[in-house]
C-alpha cells in the first residue's frame, strides 16, 4: 500500500511509540500528538505513526475495577508546568493535589522521622551546614547553565567530564548529605550518581526550576495528578485527530533521497510526506534505518544517551491506614540496598482506593517505615516495569553519561533534511517529563510550519503564560540558608578565628608581660 | 518471498552489517562469517544476512591504483590472536611486521624524542617512578578481573562507579603520566578516559594480554598486518559460503513467536530458520524490532554500550622521508588539542607506496613532529569516518560507561530464546579486535550446535593451540620495574626515613649531652 498525501508530512515517534502524522507528520504521544494537534489546528492534515496499540507513550492509565484508574507511568503535574494545563483546561480534565496533609516520614538508620515541608529537616549542625550548602551550589551552579545549550555553559567542559558522584564527593563533607543527594538524583532521573554527567544533571534540575521546584510537591513537579489518569490528554488529542493517528505502526524505515520522505512501518504500510516529526526519544531513533545515513555527530548521540531504569507499583490497602498515624503516604527512604526511595499516597481524591505509589519489593519496607503490620497486608497491585518495553528502552527519560552533553548535545533537536526532532528530551522546560514533551511537539511543529513559509523563524518558539488555577509560588530563601558557611566554609573560618584568637591570646600575654612596647 | 528451510536458521548481523545464516544462522563479518564457516562444515547450511553491500564489517579494504590495497578498518593482528592467524594461514593469506626498524617519535611539549621500544622513556625519575606505577597497577588490577566475567572481580562495583579519568587522578602523581595514559585510552577505546568505566578499561586491556601486549607493534597487537588488505579473511570466508551470504540485507524484525524464528529484511524478504546467531555490537541490535520483546536487561543493555569514534586517515607520499632521518614512522603525538595521537608506517613491505597511517587534519602535526616539510606534501589521502556509518555506529568497538558493567554485563552473551549472540563485544579474549570476532562466531556456532543435540556443552568454549608462525614472547619486567616503589611510596618511604634519621640525630645529640641514661 502507498498513500500518496498531496500536501507535506510529517514523522514522529513519541517516547515509546512511533507515532506518524500523516498528510504528513509523525510524531508521539504528548510530542507527537501536540505537535499534530498544532498543525491540524493550523489548517495541515498530518498522519501520526504509533508504535504501540495504545497512544500516551511514557504516560499510561489503567483502569480496572480494584483501582478505578491508575497512573502506571508519568502522572505528576506542577505550578510552572503551563502547557501541559492549557490542554488538561481545554479538554476539561480536572487536576487534584496529592495528599500532603498529614507528616511525610524520612526514613534512615532504621528509624522514622516525621516532617513536614520539601526537604526532610536535618538536626545535626554540621549535616545542616552540608545540607544547605549542597542546595544552594547546585541552583548556583544552575544558574549559568543555558537551558537551552548547556554545552556552553562557561564551565561546560569540567563539569561534563565529572560524574554527579564526582561532583558530591567534591561538594559533600558528611555520609548523611552524601546519602540523600543520593536519593534526590535516584528519584529525579532514574539512575545512579556514577552513571550521569554532572552537567547534564545539574542542567536537569535547572530547567525544572530547581531543586526545591524539582523535588517538592506542594508548589513543585509532584504537586498534582489528573483526575482520571493522565493518558486522557494523549486520548483527548487523538480523538481529536480522528483517523490520522495510526496505531501499531512502529516505522523501520525513513527515506529522504527522493522529493519526498518515504517512511515503512512495520504492518507493511507506506507512507510518503514533505516532511516529517521524529518524536521518539534519541535512542529510540535506531529503531529506524535511515537513507541517506544520518550525520555523524547524530548518529553517534543516539547510541550515546540511554533511557533511566524504573518499575512503578502501586500497593493497594483496604484503607488508609497511614493518615490515621498522621503520615500523609509520603516516604523518603534511606537504607542502603532498599527497593524503594521515594513513595507518595495515590489514594483518589475522593478518599476512596487507598494506595501508595513507589517501587518494587515493598511491602516489607513499607512496613517497617510505617510501623504498621497492615503495611504487609495489601488488597491489590499494580506494577509496570518500563525497562522492558521495546518502545520505550526505559523511563522517565534519556540521560547523558559524561563526556557526552558537551560533545554531541549540539545536535539533539537539529532537523536532517526533512526530518525535525521532538520528543520530551529535546525541551528547555521541564524536558523529561509531559510539559517538555508539549513544549518540544509544539516547537518543532512551528518548525515545520517555518519551513513551509507559514510563519517566520522568530515565532518557533514560544512562551507559556501561567495557568491561572495553579500559580507557581517563588521559593523564598532565608538570610540564614543564603549566609550560612559550607562546612570547608565553617573549617577555614574556624581556622582563621583560632589563627586571631590565638594572636589576641598572645597579644594579651606579650602585653602582660611588657613585652610589648605601650605607645 | 518467504523461504522455508528445513533445518533449522541462525541470524547474525556482525558488526556494522546484519548478517544472516539462512538455512538458518545469520551473523556478519568475521564473527558471522565465522560462525556460518564453522556451521557449514559441521554439515548444517547457513545464511548470512549482511546490511552493507559487503562483507568485512569493521574492516574495510580499499583497492586503486594509488594505495594497491589499503586497510581504513580493522588492520593490525599480532602474536596470541591466534584464531585469525589460523583463518588467514588456510585461506594463504600471508602477514608482513609492520615497520618498526628504525626509531619510533614521542611528540611531547613540542618536541620529538627519537625512542626503541613499547613505551617512550621517562628521564625524571619522579615521572619514571609513576609511569613504572601506572603500568604495573594497571596490570595487576587486571589480574584480579575474570575475563569471561569481569563483573565478578573483588572490586567490581567500586571499579565500575569511577571512570578511568578517576582511577587515573587516583594512581598517577605527574601531569606528564596522566597526559600520556590519556593518550593510552583514546588510542585503544577510541575513546576519553573520563567516557569510560575503569573496570571495563582494565577488563579490556586484560583480555588483550596486559598494557605492553595491547600497545606494542613487536611483539604486541601492532605486529603484522595482511599482506593484501585484511578484507581478504571475510571476502575468502563469503566465496566459501557462497549465494548463502545475502548482501544488502538488512534485518529489521525479528519473530521467534512461532514454531521458527521468522526475520524480515529491508529488500523485503523474509526467512525463516531454527535458530539465529545476531552477530552485530550489542547496540546495533536496536535496528531491529523484536517478538516478542527483549528481555528487560537486554532492552536496557543495548542502549548503554555505545561505539567508540574513529577517523582513519592515510597520507601517501613521494617517498618514506622518515626512513631517511631515521624515524620509523610510529609517532607517539602529546599535543593539547592534535588530531592524532598514534600513527604507524603504512608503507608496503616491499617499499612501495610510502604511508603514513594516523587520524585527520594531519600534515601540519606531521611535519611539525618529523621536522620535515616534505610532510606538507602527501600525494595521496585517504579516509575513513566511522562515526557516520549506520550499521557501525562507530569503531573499534563498544565502550562502556560507568556503572554499566557490573549491572547488564551478565546478558552480554546470554541466549534470549533460539537467538544466540555473537560480535566481537562477546568475546573474552582481544575482545574489540578481528580475533574476538572469530572467537565469538565460532562459540555462537557451537552454542546452536549443542541446542540441536550436536556436541555436548562442554565442547562450547574452545582454547586455540599458539599459531607456529607467530609465537608470543613473555613481556619480561625487571627487578626494578617491579619493586619500584610509586610516588606516593616514595613520599612515604622519605618520611618514614627523614622520621628515622630525625630520630637517630636527636638520639645522638642527647647521647651527646648526656641526657640518656647509659646501660
Amino acid at each position: 500500500m502507498h498513500n500518496h498525501s498531496q500536501a507535506y508530512s510529517c514523522l514522529g515517534a513519541c517516547r515509546q511509540c512511533v507515532v506518524l502524522f500523516l498528510t504528513s507528520v509523525f510524531l508521539c504521544v504528548f510530542a507527537g500528538l501536540s505537535a499534530a494537534k498544532l498543525l491540524k489546528a493550523s489548517g495541515l492534515s498530518p498522519v501520526v505513526l504509533e508504535a504501540r496499540d495504545r497512544v500516551g507513550g511514557r504516560t499510561f492509565t489503567a483502569r480496572n475495577k480494584e483501582t478505578k484508574w491508575v497512573d502506571l507511568g508519568g502522572a505528576y503535574i506542577g505550578p510552572t508546568q503551563n502547557r501541559i494545563f492549557r490542554l488538561a483546561r481545554e479538554y476539561g480534565i480536572k487536576t487534584y493535589k496529592v495528599n500532603e496533609q498529614e507528616k511525610q516520614v524520612h526514613y534512615v538508620k532504621g528509624k522514622s522521622y516525621p516532617f513536614k515541608g520539601s526537604f526532610p529537616p536535618m538536626w545535626n549542625p554540621i549535616v545542616l551546614l552540608d545540607f544547605n550548602n549542597l542546595w544552594r551550589t547546585m541552583d548556583e551552579m544552575g544558574t549559568e547553565i543555558p537551558r537551552e545549550a548547556p554545552w556552553r555553559a562557561p564551565h561546560a567542559e569540567e563539569w561534563d567530564k565529572m560524574t554527579m558522584q564526582e561532583l558530591i564527593d567534591k561538594v559533600c563533607w558528611t555520609r548523611t548529605v552524601r546519602s540523600f543527594v543520593r536519593l534526590f538524583v535516584n528519584v529525579n532521573v532514574t539512575s545512579e550518581p556514577h552513571e550521569v554527567s554532572a552537567l547534564w544533571f545539574l542542567w536537569y534540575v535547572k530547567q525544572c526550576g530547581g531543586t526545591m521546584r524539582i523535588f517538592s510537591t506542594t508548589n513543585g513537579g509532584q504537586e498534582r495528578k489528573f483526575q482520571g489518569g493522565s493518558s486522557q490528554i494523549s486520548e483527548c488529542m487523538a480523538r481529536e485527530l480522528g483517523d490520522r493517528v495510526k496505531l501499531q505502526s512502529p516505522v523501520y524505515r525513513i527515506d529522504q533521497t527522493g522529493d519526498t520522505v518515504v517512511v515503512e512501518t512495520l504492518d507493511k504500510q507506506t507512507y510518503t510526506a514533505k516532511y516529517v516529526i521524529v518524536a521518539v526519544p534519541p535512542s529510540l531513533n535506531l529503531k529506524m534505518h535511515f537513507n541517506p545515513e544520518l550525520p555523524s555527530l547524530r548518529n553517534q548521540l543516539i547510541h550515546r544517551v540511554p533511557m533511566g531504569s524504573v518499575i512503578k507499583c502501586m500497593v493497594y490497602y483496604r484503607e488508609n491506614f497511614w493518615r490515621k498515624k498522621g503520615f500523609c503516604g509520603s516516604m523518603v527512604i534511606e537504607e542502603e540496598g532498599s527497593p524503594i526511595d521515594l513513595t507518595l499516597d495515590d489514594t483518589k481524591p475522593d478518599g476512596t482506593v487507598p494506595c501508595i505509589m513507589g517501587l518494587r519489593r515493598i511491602c516489607e519496607i513499607y512496613s517497617r517505615v510505617l510501623g504498621s503490620d497492615e503495611a504487609l497486608h495489601p488488597v491489590h497491585y499494580e506494577e509496570k516495569n518500563w525497562c522492558e518495553e521495546e518502545y520505550s528502552g526505559g523511563c522517565y527519560t534519556a540521560y547523558f553519561p559524561p563526556g557526552i552533553l558537551t560533545q554531541y548535545g549540539k545536535v539533539l533537536r537539529e532537523p536532517v533534511g526533512r526530518l525535525y526532532f521532538a520528543g520530551t528530551e529535546t525541551a528547555t522546560e521541564w524536558s523529561g517529563y509531559m510539559e517538555g514533551a508539549v513544549e518540544a511537539g509544539e516547537r518543532a511543529a512551528r518548525e515545520v510550519m517555518c519551513a513551509m513559509g507559514k510563519i517566520p523563524r522568530t515565532q518557533i518558539w514560544q512562551t507559556e503564560p501561567q495557568c491561572v488555577d495553579v500559580p507557581a509560588f517563588p521559593f523564598v530563601t532565608t538570610f540564614w540558608e543564603r549566609n550560612l558557611p559550607s562546612v570547608g566554609g565553617l573549617l577555614k573560618l574556624m581556622g582563621v578565628s583560632t589563627f586571631l584568637s590565638a594572636a589576641a591570646a598572645v597579644g594579651l600575654v606579650a602585653c602582660k608581660k611588657g613585652l610589648l612596647p605601650r605607645s
